[in-house]
């Protein structure tokens, strides 16, 4: 029996195997193409390979739609959604100038979310999405309105040292983005002593601003662990 | 029932909203404002949206005050004081020179802490902090410590060698701050040998730096869930 | 007794030690040999040290077989594997040329793996990892999709602004990996607003997907502590 | 009653918290004194407030030598003995070239450690500490052996393409202290295929790698908190 399809009645393992196979494929595919010299034959090989991989999902998603049961439910499903739309760029841009319509292939990445479908972890980490939801939309209320008054405030210290890098609040607000995620590329950063000491403060509280999410979720992971077992138990 | 005002009585949840909406939109109105390419006639717009924005502030202030029983306890509670400080930049700044008095209008930014007042979740959060209060003060003062002594550190190691930008302790403690919250900019970094390997001690270190109010975090809130949770049952 | 070789009977704790003791001194002779100043004479000393360790490690490889019973059972186990895999090299690139077979010598690092004999504290670690396994397969399906999609969604914004830095999906991972494990060296960043709005929203789930790792072994180590003390008690 | 001092007996809170100021002010002006363009006035100054806290902190130890019952315990004690070194060299630099024997002055520092007398969260923390304390050698010791693997590693990939900044096995250790801990300050990276996806895969290891102290010191501090309880309970 198939693990995935809780639709379908009459499809094989190795089918699915077969199809995920090629998902990753066309991929790494998709990938190659983005390659700046690339030569046209090698180009013509990744077209065609292009054209047979969405011919058999074309295929897939018709047999998907013919043996599921109540029919047609596979088509308002979630993934019936995510593999039409998988397939459904290729057949808007064909006819139409590829290099404008060219974003909308971005949406055939969905096909990786098919992986998704296969894991029995996923419900602990369901479980403790849900138990720490409220505290999580608590945080990014709090991160946005730190991120707000860290832009403001090195704006005001930097901007007249700095009045390229740091020419807005929304400039600052880039500089907040590397700062506070400890990404910290060098493009943007202060140079007033000022805006040093502000950082140093910001920092701080930004430490403890990614100890968040961290703590948040291993909490919530820990009370999840043990709310399924008194479940089972 | 308005959910938000404790002491108001005849207040509407609509009223709010619009409230709500009119704080986000004048903090965008805000940064559009340090636009540096801004045509004179967008910040015109943006002028007049300011002088409408506070005149309604202003009106919700008065309404407030009136609305509250015992009369003026909202004046005196912490989000009369918050509503107050967001508007009154605006009538001191007024027929003042505006460059000059310019920072003050940062203190609008505390419009956004109204937000504060939406959340059940905070009380965990609370909780939590108050659970871990004495060990993040000892943190914190162990960080000042250990900041002191990186910077002292690298600045013996450093100072010959790069007399620019390890000027002293006071420069190094620039460099402490973004190596130890591993933001790294790359404004600033060793270059001797000496100062490398300081540097790896210091990370060794600060890799459990970093530790520190995460575990902290993760470890208060799944006591303060714990807690909660008793207190219920 | 040896607590180290379980198949070994009459070895001695002191010339256990005197062996780590060569290979960490054997470990730093091979980093000392990269050096690209060191004088010939300097190198005929680290020679003649690379000599006499492997013809000691050669002679201990043979005790070892010597000792274990059944006889041979050390060949096949894990560490006899190692033991030799760490000694054969250099067998195998004399007499040939040297610089292009170095590559080999990589292997003699694996002596380090000695060292995870020593450890008690091992087993709560392997409990955790057992705990953890699943959600960290999950994990790394996740990150696995999220870097793809970054690559692709960085790739779109930036690759006209930037054709040489983001060049293709392939140039826009490593952006990814230097920005989701946020260690940002600062070679390639995005400079276009687009990609700057994507890099926040990507940084954003950045967070939490640093946090996943840690918050799933800490809940981990936790109940892995629990089920060792019940299992005791 | 003095909380401090365990040996004496007729200390006061007043005199404790005046030396404490000084002690940071000490402090303050040692760091004051590495500013480059400082004017020979303020120097003199400075020297002024050294000699004067100097003389405080040893009238001070001579003090607390006085009432401590036994008397001498104090002086064979850890802050006796931190106390002595904090104003020892002082004495042993005057007279002898100032600048060669500056670096002892670091030893000042340890002034700052007096704080740690203050605190009861210490218990909680060292509790955590010792429950983690076998962990805690055992990822020092897998630490240390991937910081080597990787050096060694990013070496044989990077040395042919960038023969300055990867030179030597030691020199891509740099690189790998300022990777693995995320710091990246972009001085050296890796610039080729090869380098980059095994940066990748030593990141993706890396991830786990800061995971590590951080779920070691959550999962503890949640233990200690608890046999803290069941002890007091």
């Amino acid at each position: 029996m198939n693990t995935r399809d809780k639709n379908g009645r009459v499809s094989f393992r190795w089918f699915d195997y077969i199809i995920q196979a090629l998902i990753i494929l066309s991929l790494i595919s998709f990938a190659l193409e983005t390659l700046p010299d690339l030569s046209p034959q090698y180009k013509d090989w990744l077209r065609v390979f292009e054209v047979g991989t969405v011919i058999i999902f074309t295929i897939e998603y018709f047999l998907r739609i013919w043996i599921s049961r109540p029919r047609g439910s596979y088509v308002v499903s979630f993934f019936g959604i995510v593999d039409l739309v998988a397939i459904l760029p290729f057949y808007i841009s064909s006819g139409i100038d590829l290099r404008s319509i060219r974003i909308f292939r971005l949406l055939r990445l969905f096909r990786l979310l098919k992986f998704a479908r296969y894991s029995s972890a996923m419900q602990r980490y369901h479980r403790a999405f849900m138990i720490a939801r409220e505290e999580l939309i608590l945080f990014g209320f709090t991160a946005l309105i730190m991120f707000y008054l860290s832009s403001v405030g090195i704006y005001y210290f930097e901007n007249e040292a700095q009045p390229e890098t740091f020419a807005s609040v929304f400039h600052s607000f880039w500089w907040a983005v590397a700062t506070l995620t400890t990404v910290g590329y060098g493009d943007i950063y202060p140079v007033t002593v000022g805006g040093k000491v502000f950082t140093f403060f910001i920092l701080m509280v930004g430490l403890g601003f990614v100890a968040v999410p961290t703590g948040l979720f291993a909490s919530a992971l820990s009370s999840a662990r043990e709310e399924i077992k008194e479940e089972k138990g």
